[in-house]
């Protein structure tokens, strides 16, 4: 019998969970995330598949008949989650893609043209605080010069970390090769709203993503003992954060269609009878339209530096990451639309590899139905059947792609 | 030679340095407060005193010539300190008894009496979140279910953690034996503040402790995906606690003499791109007349019942711990300032555990000048000839105190 989504994802269903948080926290090179990447080469495998890590530490999954991996239909997604995340935020999109693999097979669709599975590392951004890391470094949207001198909390570089997993830090960069062998590449993905649950609907395919970006803001003031220093000589960076955390949900509010949330904060020490010296806040700000998303930046710098100077403080606001709104191929997305049965076509809030691969690779998602519209939360839910939708509509996508190319080299 | 108090200090200048909050951060047993620990018994037991350690967790360091311990004169301090903390809040009061026991030797003063060096752990509460945990253990004023109970950040119990240490955790609690053996304590302290400086004087004696105590308050919203839920639909801890904050200090500077912080505030999960679903602050509350700080912790319980409303959310708010404003022994005080050449009586707004003792035993405290007036924070500072100059005043008050004692039993 062969494996269902569901089946796949109750394999994996204990790996990492945590007790604190709810929900899964399985951070990018955690003891959770190796198993699961460990499980995924074993899956693969079994199927088989010919496992190879790049340099960038993506694991690809190959159905290679013929050895050559050039004009290859990629799909997958990633195995990394948000501290106390959801059980499908990509875990969903590399079962499906093992799951499409086997019913392509069961049709005889699986033919002479390389098929890869790929999970992507650190897609959240978790651990190292830039989202699809892996994807940025083999397009070169990050350098590697920034991603390896990036540190986690307890200060550990990423070139520490992935050397501490096998890989050469001096290896890291872009990767052409990877990049000129994908024709094409779909991702499946949980919806992260209630987009199909207002339409009735199982199945979407995506438009857009909305840009966003993360910027760290740092303000810092006087650390004192919270007991001896009165009120009136305080220079707190905790009471300007914590103004500014208001500000820049008012400031939002604001502009129509804009997301601005803290929700990672860090005083410094941290102890409850000491007054913070350094407050650190990650500001994450989205928009359809990219000017308005730096307005609204703009004007989140201009509160912080007001603000920390009326507490005798001062600000700074770092960009972590930026991507712009991504509008996925219109050909691709509207074959891919006409071959699911008209689906519907729904935009995200959210960032994905998609979204880095898209400037390089025809590229395309598929959102599965999310009755919760939560995600990033234990709440995130996908039903059993539609999971299995999910992974039957992107068997159909493979099986239009692999066809589209067969007849585009005719 | 003998020590100076500066020498010492330097011996352990490299202990439990953190490099990313700067200072040091010496949390109850971590190893470089296990490694305190070890370098003062050490040092006890060079000088002859003989060691224990009671059933809290406190270190004993005997002069005790007849084998009795009774109706000793006992000094000490702590060598765990707050995150980032100085190098003198603790470790100055530890070292000065220990140069105090020298020059006393030196004098032919240490007699028949029984004298102690103590060492107290968890102060700072800075671990589990309740200061002075090991003399409120002792005198009862936390029950040893609750501190059994009390976690560390990563969800450790106290009681887990001690046992780690090979302390029996069934046997903390009330020490009568321990408290009933002690006639009088003294404590020697940096100060924090700069009352001191303000005076030109290098020593003072202590009259109170301000009241204080912490409470945790705890905001519930939902979590969510921080690209995909629009503002409109948040209900965002994050938000409701940072106008908290905001809130709690203007609302301390309505009340003279009033302080309210908060130093240590933690979102959960914690990500940067998912909206909290719970965010946890803890608020260190502090007043001359603790029926001014009840009503400014009861208008703090009402501000975050409204703001959390206000953003759909739902807040609690805990008590962690309280101690009232302590006026120390009023004829001891009296008598160590004409002792120690009529020095200079001073208030403090921090608490210590001579606060908690202070019910059972007669206690004085010494503070030693600080020219930064900065604590629990690296710019923290004693100069080289005033901790001198706060030993040799230790020792003088010892002299004093196994003298009263001695005049008491003739």
């Amino acid at each position: 019998m062969s494996d269902t989504v569901a089946g796949l994802l109750a394999e994996i269903a204990d790996v990492g969970r945590d007790p604190q948080r709810g929900g899964y926290s399985r951070l990018v090179h955690s003891s959770a995330e190796h198993e699961l990447r460990e499980w995924f080469v074993a899956h693969a495998e079994r199927r088989g598949l010919e496992v190879e890590v790049d340099r960038n530490g993506a694991i690809w999954a190959w159905h290679a008949p013929g050895g050559s991996r050039d004009d290859a239909v990629v799909t997958g997604s990633h195995l990394d989650s948000v501290p106390g995340g959801g059980a499908y935020d990509g875990p969903l999109g590399v079962v499906a893609a093992l799951v499409a693999v086997d019913l392509l097979r069961e049709r005889g669709a699986l033919g002479e043209r390389p098929l890869a599975v790929t999970v992507f590392p650190e897609e959240e951004g978790s651990r190292f605080g830039v989202a699809c890391l892996g994807s940025r470094l083999m397009t070169g949207a990050i350098s590697p010069d920034r991603a390896r001198a990036l540190t986690d909390v307890d200060g550990r570089t990423f070139a520490e970390v992935v050397a501490a997993g096998g890989l050469d830090p001096e290896r890291l960069g872009p990767d052409r090769e990877a990049l000129g062998r994908m024709a094409a590449f779909v991702e499946v993905h949980v919806e992260q709203g209630r987009g199909l649950v207002d339409l009735d609907r199982p199945i979407a395919v995506a438009s857009s993503i909305l840009g966003h970006g993360r910027w760290r803001v740092s303000i810092t003031g006087e650390g004192n003992h919270a007991g001896t220093t009165l009120m009136a000589d305080r220079r707190d960076p905790m009471v300007a954060t914590g103004r500014l955390v208001a500000a820049i949900r008012d400031l939002a509010r604001r502009h129509p269609g804009a997301r601005a949330t803290v929700g990672r904060l860090v005083p410094t020490p941290g102890g409850t009878n000491v007054i913070a010296s350094r407050v650190d806040a990650w500001v994450d700000v989205r928009h359809p339209d990219d000017v308005v998303t730096n307005v609204v930046v703009e004007q989140i710098r201009e509160a912080a530096s007001l603000l920390a100077a009326e507490e005798g403080c001062a600000a700074t606001m770092v960009e972590e990451s930026f991507s712009p709104t991504v509008d996925f191929d219109a050909g691709l997305r509207d074959s891919l639309a006409a071959t699911l049965g008209d689906a519907p076509v729904l935009g995200t809030g959210a960032g994905h590899d998609a979204g880095i691969l898209k400037d390089h690779v025809p590229t395309a998602m598929l959102f599965v139905r999310n009755p919760t519209g939560v995600s990033h939360a234990p709440g995130e839910h996908v039903d059993d059947a539609d999971a299995e939708e999910g992974a039957g509509a992107l068997a159909d996508a493979l099986e239009h792609l692999l066809q589209l190319g067969a007849d585009s080299r005719t």
